[in-house]
């Protein structure tokens, strides 16, 4: 039931190590009345994965799985390091045990609640004894991951009782991979680390023991959802909702113990494409019944299949626009489909023209997403989930939060982060985005004290693209698995800290290395998104990347194209004016005080500044610098920052893992070069466009 | 032995039309002594190809198969139009004689020159009777092809006699196709009419009467040599050389009965990638012999095969740097195997860092080929031909001429043209290049009477990057034919008016059509190359394209790359300082007069200023305009010409065949749209960058 180590694959955040404190102790395991049937998943009792309730019976066939599960990563780490899992009766240190229990021992019925609830565990420390307590089996094994991260702490000194609950209900890695490797994007589309887990020569992988160990990870952290193929969903993988469902059930298999249900990304064209017929308009009724016949047979096969994934109308995919249709009709149509069996579709609104004219300074992308989606807010079904990317453009380093999210209230929404660092250094440079994201979920549009982000996203979830694969230590980059790990934590617990979080993963990481490993890692780490930032576009501007493969810089490599993704820079001034008073009147998205805090050119923050306004280059900050001393300033500092990193690295050699420390030389090695190539062209480029020359006389060319 | 109209394939210059004229005449053809065994291929008499002496026999299988070619053309175009073939001592109108046949007409014996020479052939029309005399077969068969291109004029007024000689010894076209279709560049490189004609699912087509085809126009123009696969020499490309040598000759048997020899680009590493040995040291004996073994097995299978092209320490492709030699020692090795059969090895000087780091500005891609090369003069074989692209950086749509030419005095040059048209349109524009070959092939170093630089060459030859694929047009764009009609009018005859070349090929390519085809036509094509020009990257200083595929424009596109190519716009100028005085010293490798007018900021050519100097925008052009209005209106002029030349062809609607005229349209409707991308996104540039506005207040972005 539980992971083997994997010969040639990097525990991640879960090493041997990691479980010694837990499976040094007693252990006693309740997890009757779920049954102790073995530890295959077989029909049981319906534990609802989610927070709130959806229409429809839910099949959950991960109850008893779970459980084994919980029983099992017991046992092995007890059998590990010396620890024994005990009967009841028995004298135990640690008691992970379901509140529906027959015999819960006193030290557990001290810490019961009336409602713990989906997924969710009471953890207490009393009597020399830790309690965990849970409703369901997810909830023990997310108790039980909780044990682990805590490690001695969690057998220390006494703990009052306290319930953790998942703060988001869907918590879920997209991932962007496909069955046949595409000409141009490749097995994974944006992925920097090798090939798909999922697949391989044009098929399910034979051996899917990284898939169990991937759901494990990810289960550590809190994830419930993973969708296995891309969201262009090509030819081949469109079949993965019919005739090539077998190898979705084999994936699932793989994910269900660990509480993770699989997802498929489909083809809005799919009644046509696969179906045969002539239409893919959502209101024929054709169409509908050949959804709920699909549908219908999907969960025959997986009965605890999560839903679909779509992204229709966009960047050439099919949609509703063909047929005169709206978005709501679309997502409806396959929600009502998936309604009677429990799923949701996640669709996503990430909707705009990427055939803009760059000569037309009158549209503008940013307010695409909601032109087309607000007006929609409130027709769609319940279980019909708006996925919107965090900012209003694509995974930039930087971006105002997008005001989709504070435009449709009567919507269930999930906000779509980007673990894959498409925009964000592609797993060649250190990145790490806790901080990015922390800022992102506690946003609040409506000023202090109203909701966050996180708080609107809690009914639906929160998502992002996985930068998982093949590759030995998952993530191409070793130190990008911190990226999805605070994922997972913070789609578990927005409020976490992110340093906090980074910490956390380098203790498990790195365990019981030398204090200096632990502080370079969060030296090099906890600010490696604000140095990224600084030695790219500035200001919030965004892109200046390479057009395609987007990585390095290109500063007008986008600027006359038809994406969308302007700076406006000319001899004077830089920046795209997205006010109400003289520019797109994207500004006018926001609900107040942001509307009027962005309109401001004094008041709107400086990271932003570029974002929402074109401005002369010798504009003064709010920090006192010019705009051009700025960005002079900035990739100055960048570039010198990620120098500093690597040496910081240097001094690790001999204290970690020899092909660690390699892998994450030879990639500082490209930082380096690559920091210092983007802050050489974006200082050039804008010398010679403002001929303000640089205040300190720094070699600019 | 003759071609058969292909189905479906546009018959470019040959159609039955043209030899109207000469195949309504009775037409004695005398080829003894040749012999007249029939029509196909035998070992006979060695007639040399070239117009000097190599060392060593020429085997050369072509000889009684161009007379029996001849024959051929001259039955099957009387059959067609009405003549008569007829035999000695009947009444004739035209006479194809060699000048040793038994039995010359007194009409034929009064036009003998002691010597016609290789290829050449005299031709005369006095008494009613219109006479092609030749010493060899190649000779009659290019005779007949003249007879051909008059028309009726051949038998018209009397023409004292005149003797056509080829100007340049080699003339020859060179595909860079792949067989195996490339994952980036597809199966023809930089190629843009479909695949090759050679290659189809990785190995050489099994109907190969396209090839014949193609060699039939080919000789009608004059060219002489063809080489069969790309430069960049792929894995299984590479083995065309060894075991797959059988497709090679079965390319060679198509080519032949048209006087074009093979030759094959060949992998400088083929000696460890083929041979298996451990080195490609040009200077190892077991190196040499390997090379030896394997180019006498090729003459034993291809015994008139032409020889090798080389593209060496390049661009990533292998070469003599490796093991310390000079692309001397690497190109006669080669000669030194290839010598003892009389074949060739074109050994290309386009070697320059293509990972130069564009912050340096000393180093000038312009200057490398001159660098490299022009020091080694003196030191190759006579059989080692120096393949030099006309210009310092790569075919662009104005350079100057390459100074390399200049430089290599006791060097055997080849000059390397470009028919394909990768920075020129991509036969998506029109773009007839006849008046920029004529302007280098006529350039004088070393000033006004002075050898031309088809004069240097004149031994070696003229090369160029084919246009041909597997299109119904050959070319893609029908238009494009005429480049490639021209490329053999001029490599025969330097000197040719290319306007006059460009009627040439619109009266055999639509013949018979009304006044105003060839009217339109002409023009349409012959301002187009200066009307590309006008559009795109301004006054000399190239480049400013999509990176990769290099069409379209993206004025920064390579500002920051380490290809070499820039053109370093700041907001007060733009330009490149190649001057002596404040530059990188290219001006000082051209001869006097060019190296002191390049130099000079007032006399150097308008048409070439950024290609030499940066200057400030506000410089005056000796055409009286400042640069950036220049860059302003010829943006302007040169899109309003592109939609001028579209209405142009509308006219003709009805007039030329309609599908011909359909893939024209759509052509020019993507010319226009992308001379007006070109316009705005070079005029918004400077218009940026400079901040001086149009004089004419016309629309800027």
């Amino acid at each position: 039931m539980t992971v083997p180590p994997l010969p040639g694959v990097h525990p991640a955040w879960l090493p041997p190590e990691a479980f010694r404190a837990a499976g040094s102790r007693r252990v006693l395991v309740l997890t009757d009345p779920v049954g102790d049937l073995g530890g295959e998943a077989l029909p049981g009792p319906v534990a609802d994965l989610g927070g709130e309730a959806l229409p429809g019976p839910v099949a959950d066939l991960g109850g008893e799985a779970l459980a084994a599960t919980v029983r099992a990563e017991a046992a092995e780490a007890c059998e590990r390091h010396g620890g024994a899992v005990v009967a009841p009766g028995e004298p135990f240190d640690l008691v992970l045990a379901l509140s529906s229990a027959d015999a819960l021992p006193p030290e557990a019925q001290a810490v019961r609640e009336p409602e713990i609830g989906a997924e969710g565990f009471v953890l207490a420390r009393h009597d020399d004894v830790t309690v965990v307590l849970a409703d369901d089996p997810a909830g023990l094994l997310y108790g039980w991951f909780e044990v682990v991260r805590l490690g001695e702490a969690a057998f220390g000194e006494a703990r009052p009782a306290r319930a953790h609950r998942p703060a988001l209900r869907r918590r879920m890695l997209d991932h962007w991979d496909n069955i046949d490797v595409h000409p141009v994007m490749g097995q994974v589309e944006r992925g920097y680390s090798g090939g798909s887990i999922f697949w391989r020569d044009g098929a399910a992988r034979g051996d899917l023991a990284r898939v169990r160990a991937y759901a494990r990870l990810l289960a550590a952290t809190g994830v419930n959802a993973v969708a296995i193929n891309n969201v262009n969903v090509h030819a081949t993988e469109a079949r993965l909702l019919t005739d090539r469902l077998g190898e979705v059930a084999a994936i699932a298999a793989e994910l269900r113990p660990y509480g993770i249900r699989v997802h498929l990304s489909v083809n809005f064209a799919s009644p046509i494409v696969l179906g045969g017929l002539d239409s893919a308009d959502p209101l024929d009724e054709g169409v509908r019944e050949w959804w709920a016949r699909t549908t219908a047979h999907v969960y025959e096969t997986i009965p605890d299949f999560g839903g679909y994934v779509v992204k229709a109308d966009s960047e050439g995919q099919p949609g509703p626009f063909a047929y005169g249709r709206s978005h709501a009709d679309g997502a409806n149509m396959l929600a009502d489909a998936l309604a009677p069996h429990g799923g949701v579709v996640f669709w996503r609104a990430f909707v705009y023209n990427h055939r803009q004219d760059w000569r037309d300074r009158s549209t503008d992308r940013a307010r695409a997403a909601h032109d087309h989606f607000a007006p929609l807010d409130g027709q769609f079904r319940d279980n019909a989930i708006v996925q919107v990317k965090y900012g209003p453009m694509d995974f930039q380093t930087r971006e105002p939060v997008s005001p989709v999210i504070a435009a449709m209230p009567g919507t269930r929404l999930a906000v779509e982060l980007q673990v894959t660092q498409e925009y964000t250094g592609q797993q060649r440079h250190v990145c790490y985005l806790g901080p990015m994201w922390s800022e992102v979920l506690g946003f609040r549009f409506w000023g202090p004290g109203e909701r966050t982000v996180a708080d609107v996203a809690a009914g639906g979830g929160l998502t992002a693209v996985s930068n998982v694969g093949d590759d030995p230590y998952w993530t191409g980059h070793p130190l990008a698995q911190a990226n999805l790990y605070a994922f997972g934590r913070l789609a578990w617990a927005p409020d976490l800290d992110p340093a906090a979080i980074l910490d956390e993963w380098i203790g498990l990481t790195f365990p019981g290395g030398p204090g200096l490993v632990r502080a370079t890692l969060h030296e090099m780490m906890d600010g490696s998104w604000e140095t990224y930032e600084r030695y790219t576009a500035p200001l919030g501007v965004g892109f200046m990347v390479r057009p395609g493969h987007h990585y390095g810089p290109d500063v007008d490599g986008y600027e006359y194209t038809p994406w969308g993704t302007y700076h406006f820079a000319d001899r004077d001034g830089v920046g795209v004016d997205r006010t109400r008073a003289t520019g797109t009147g994207y500004t006018g998205q926001y609900p107040a005080p942001w509307s009027e805090v962005y309109e401001s050119l004094a008041e709107c923050p400086d990271e932003l500044l570029l974002f929402f306004h074109h401005v002369p280059y010798e504009h003064v900050l709010q920090s006192g610098s010019t705009v051009v001393q700025h960005i002079y300033d900035t990739h100055f500092a960048g570039a010198e920052e990620a120098a500093a990193m690597r040496l910081a690295w240097e001094k690790l050699a001999g204290s970690v893992d020899e092909a660690l420390y390699a892998r994450v030389k030879e990639r500082l090695d490209e930082q380096v070069r690559c920091a210092e190539e983007w802050r050489d062209q974006v200082n050039t480029y804008f010398l010679r466009k403002s001929g303000v020359p640089d205040a300190h006389g720094r070699p600019i060319h």
